[in-house]
């Protein structure tokens, strides 16, 4: 049975705010908590209908009807955990670095960890308007790969005007990024989803990218946020 | 004010067999029912809460709480329109075509949608089993693209034995796609969410390719298969 206040604690981290102030974040799904139990992280608590018999005394067997009340999810799986969010650890700009200017989709934000990590992006840098990768549809599109990539929220502005790399951009006039050869210690931001990069982030920009367009028609808009970085990566990877 | 019978055929259309009944599908926000209205296809009726002063006699102008009674979306745009699903066209095999193993995700579907507009993939050959593009999410996802690509659903088994042309097909363990010259007629086959390419469709790949994975664990399973279809169009086009 779980108690009024353990419900209302984990119901609450739906919000970022009661995040920041528990220090906890949801992860749902066995095989995505079965990873993070592998990591670095801390279990602070595990709801399950089905023990996993892991050397947790955090582990608590509880019921579907249960389960239901404090999963996130319209179809809830058969777990649920509670993990510590982990201390800030220092950005390592010896490689290459993604920067996300506001990116506000959560789905957009969980692909972009996967690519990372997918790339071998070990450091990932957002605005403070960036959503937060604690969100739980972020943690449910990472796979487990946030355990796997270091996301510092920073002033961007600030963190790109004293980068001593290169600082890419990627903009709808950039030159063709196809053209280029990539320096593998640099910096590369991407944009809102509506907006694309901010006025004042444009400004400490070095170079702006594009990936060039194929469709006949002038129609297409743009490329999903997480479909080009997925394309740039490979560029700056190949 | 809007009768209970169109009440009932608008929200039917979010099943699939509903609008394969009424020849139907529904689209909903300004900007995106705008830019089919500019395409070939037939509007049916528009409904919005501010007059688009289009040329359409299918114009109802409705309350806001009338919108929100007909909206498949938890925030309501200001406009939704039905308009009429296309007549099936042949699939012209002359360029590069993409073929879909199963997509259950409609995000994933609509981005892959985008993703072949902007690549100009004019082709996209999905198995019976992929999600429809009919499907509102799927719509919703790309951003009036569906106008520019033929999507056409078959036994995707038989249409491939039939190809002329080479068939890539994305699987982990294929080879380098950075080490590899991709012809401009061919087919690039993509697999289900978590299955991958079935083993019937494998049958009939005639390369396999990959995107190297560069993180230094083995612990990133895989790209998702719309991040994975952008890497493989780019680098088929690039």
């Amino acid at each position: 049975m779980l108690s009024k206040s353990q419900i209302k604690l984990i119901t609450s981290l739906k919000q970022k705010k009661y995040r920041q102030q528990h220090g906890f974040f949801v992860v749902e799904g066995v095989k995505t908590i079965k990873e993070l139990l592998q990591s670095d992280l801390e279990l602070y608590k595990l709801y399950t209908t089905e023990t996993f018999n892991i050397d947790a005394k955090n582990e608590v067997v509880i019921s579907n009807s249960d389960l239901k009340r404090i999963s996130f999810l319209v179809t809830p799986n058969t777990a649920l955990a509670i993990f510590k969010i982990p201390n800030k650890k220092s950005i390592d700009t010896s490689g290459l670095i993604v920067a996300l200017d506001d990116v506000r989709d959560p789905g957009n934000l969980g692909t972009i960890i996967r690519l990372c990590d997918w790339f071998g992006v070990k450091e990932l840098v957002c605005s403070k308007k960036t959503v937060d990768c604690y969100n739980p549809k972020v943690i449910q599109a990472t796979m487990g790969s946030i355990t796997r990539v270091n996301i510092t929220y920073v002033d961007l502005m600030l963190f790109l005007e004293e980068s001593k790399t290169p600082v890419f951009g990627a903009f709808m006039e950039g030159k063709n990024v196809y053209n280029k050869t990539m320096p593998k210690q640099s910096v590369l931001v991407m944009g809102n989803e509506a907006n694309g990069i901010s006025k004042d982030v444009e400004a400490v920009i070095t170079e702006k990218i594009a990936i060039p367009r194929f469709g006949d028609l002038q129609a297409t808009e743009s490329l999903n946020v997480a479909s080009a970085t997925a394309i740039l990566l490979s560029e700056f990877k190949r």
